[in-house]
């Protein structure tokens, strides 16, 4: 669309925030995997060690890909939104497939274990946040990627999607926090109050957790920062609401 | 400002929203009662049962007054802007104060009991959060209460001041989640997985606070259901942008 004109420039700001928010996002998987490898034998599958999977899984899944997919509309801002939209989509639907591993990973180690599901706090949190993920995921294919949603359906669901969007990927992260204080009191309840090595680090991954939370929450939600619609989108809204003024056609934008 | 004219209504939804969100807020006092006093043996001052202060006043403290606390402006539209920032500040203030009792009540209770102070990701969240909500609480007062700040940097201010007061929020409830999955490990860790009613009733009170934030952050986020200025407000900021345009005196708004 943009052929020999020069490239349109983001804010600096948001480049800035973008670049810590992936930082932070490296180092989130980076302590996950410290934890996980040093203090806790590592990781496997079919294999005592199953049940590490799923806190790697989830920080993987629910958390640094999940925040990436909210990210693309602002990072790829002037790119055309039917790319972009398709990125979003991919994106959550890759975390939603690695997150499922996740949860396979625990039930399975579970079940090996004679060890009940579903008891706690973190599983009620954790499962109900995927099962809005997934429902989240499948209305935004059906309203934003298939062609039947007329655009006033999709001026009308474009809020609660956003809203609902940040709902989930708040209560990812706070499902993680919840995993943690659980794996702690689980594995060094006796040596946790002695400030011990293993406890720290894994505090050190919530914080890391809400700090991305917050970078990315913020980028999302600074009103200077949302994507500027392009020319050719103004255009066709215009269009759009010129014919469908009060009800409209089963066309998409 | 509008003696004998009819009482402007509010939206619809908003109301019925409101409405909820006070019906949560007393089912999360009344559940947290439920729990400390059917299987904690109640709360108590200078006893053994001091501990229980902690969760009643950051229950009632950092999540229902703090919400209520942030419900102000959407509440009381039609109010003059002067008495709903009163009000909003005053409701924060008594909900830090009735927090800092329950953060004395959980140290004097480590102390008698000879328990390390801050070693869990609760209470690194959680001390971090009733930080960052004084802080902003300060803040707040100085930049919208005294009369210092010129209208330019009230207007630079106000989108941080709402970002963060959402945040602390969540943290908020955040850390009440931490702290419900901590007591109940070190209360009923043996039973916990037996799904025994303290374990279920706790875990609906963490259900319910989750709840109770998502009502509150959809009335606050809504674009709808935004305070509209008033029309002396809104001739006002015109006066003052005239008056300052580019550069600003020391009056208020």
């Amino acid at each position: 669309a943009m052929d020999g004109a020069p490239s349109p420039t983001s804010p600096a700001g948001l480049s800035a925030f973008v670049a810590v928010s992936q930082l932070l996002g490296l180092t989130l998987l980076a302590t996950t995997g410290a934890w996980l490898g040093r203090y806790r034998g590592g990781v496997a599958w079919h294999s005592p060690l199953q049940f590490n999977a799923h806190p790697l899984c989830m920080v993987l899944g629910m958390v640094f890909l999940q925040g990436d997919a909210l990210l693309v509309h602002r990072v790829f801002r002037h790119e055309a939104k039917r790319s972009t939209k398709a990125l979003h989509a991919l994106l959550h639907g890759l975390a939603l497939l690695i997150a499922l591993v996740g949860i396979i990973a625990v039930f399975e180690s579970h079940r090996t274990k004679g060890i009940p599901d579903m008891y706690s706090l973190h599983s009620w949190c954790g499962m109900a946040t995927f099962v809005l993920y997934l429902l989240q995921w499948l209305l935004g294919c059906g309203f934003f990627l298939f062609p039947g949603a007329s655009f006033s359906l999709r001026g009308w669901y474009k809020p609660q999607h956003i809203f609902f969007g940040i709902t989930v990927f708040i209560l990812s992260i706070t499902s993680c926090l919840l995993g943690i204080t659980e794996m702690l009191l689980f594995k060094i309840s006796d040596s946790y109050s002695h400030f011990v090595p293993e406890g720290i680090l894994a505090n050190t991954l919530g914080v890391l957790l809400v700090a991305f939370g917050l970078v990315v929450g913020y980028v999302m939600t600074r009103e200077e920062w949302k994507r500027p619609p392009l020319a050719e989108e103004l255009a066709l809204s215009m269009d759009f609401k010129t014919l469908t003024e009060g009800e409209s056609p089963g066309g998409g934008s």
